[in-house]
């Protein structure tokens, strides 16, 4: 399936999560079973070339995206959690979302030294949370070579802001004008 | 990889999320590549014999394992959410947890009318969670042909539960006495 197939598989919800945002649904991505092997298919081949020794998925939507690519490249996955899921101590990140605060918790011990991670989520906007999970597994030792999204909200900055910290991001698709 | 392999990749903690609980934590057997592909391989093996349609995953370890099962099948990924996380009017059913109650969500345009679902989670323990999906499965019109776990806690009861009502439940390995 080329990219363009991809795109037309990705839903628009007008006035969503508050009025005036449409926002881009990849439940319906998922809900395409050709589709989504070939989203991860495509997502894997960049992993692949970044050269990952582990994905790293951004909790929710991100361990879907991030989870199919691990077991498909035989590579470990790397949950980066909402607070108090990890049975074990954790290292935590504090990041503002537009009102208040949020934050990501990651096993320390499941991030090997040095090792090249993959960030995976299903999309990029601001990139408030993806710079938070980089930071996150950085201060656990690991080294984020690439980040990957489905979706990139160009015009949000997200991706850009990832690039002036370090970070490769690269997306299957990109709504400008989101 | 044999089970057993997959087994000893499992890591135990005690008193987790209290005094007496012997948490099983399959994080650390999604840490392994290569046992994390053979886990979903497996998995994956279990929901063909079940002539799955559709994989659903609860959210949101079951997402992990359900949409890499997905993923490798080609097949539709249904996500079972959390309240609210959804951007369309869904199907929501609670449900008695040992203190209080919980919801689960589904957006009822996912599930194809007679689809035959594989449902996957982690673990199975007293079945609360995984009959609640099933319900609501089945409310949004699919087949709920098969359940499918990484872990199950026989002793709690959950997979006999899920018998009783109607569903075939496998896990890849059992924790006897928990």
């Amino acid at each position: 399936m080329t990219v363009d197939e991809l795109r037309a598989l990705v839903r628009t919800i007008p006035d969503f999560p508050k009025a005036g945002i449409l926002f881009r649904d990849v439940t319906t991505l998922m809900g395409h079973g050709a589709g989504f092997a070939a989203a991860i298919g495509h997502l894997a081949q960049l992993a692949q070339s970044a050269e990952a020794q582990a994905i790293a998925g951004i909790e929710a939507r991100g361990f879907i995206f991030g989870a199919a690519m691990a077991a498909r490249m035989g590579l470990p996955f790397v949950p980066v959690r909402k607070p108090g899921k990890l049975p074990v101590p954790v290292l935590a990140i504090d990041y503002a979302l537009e009102y208040g605060t949020d934050t990501l918790e990651v096993d320390p011990g499941a991030v090997a030294e040095g090792a090249r991670i993959v960030l995976v989520d299903d999309l990029i906007a601001t990139g408030g949370t993806a710079l938070a999970a980089v930071e996150l597994l950085r201060r656990a030792g690991g080294d984020v070579v690439q980040s990957l999204f489905a979706i990139d909200l160009p015009d949000l900055g997200g991706a850009e802001r990832l690039r002036d910290a370090g970070v490769p991001a690269s997306a299957l698709m990109a709504f400008p004008g989101h």
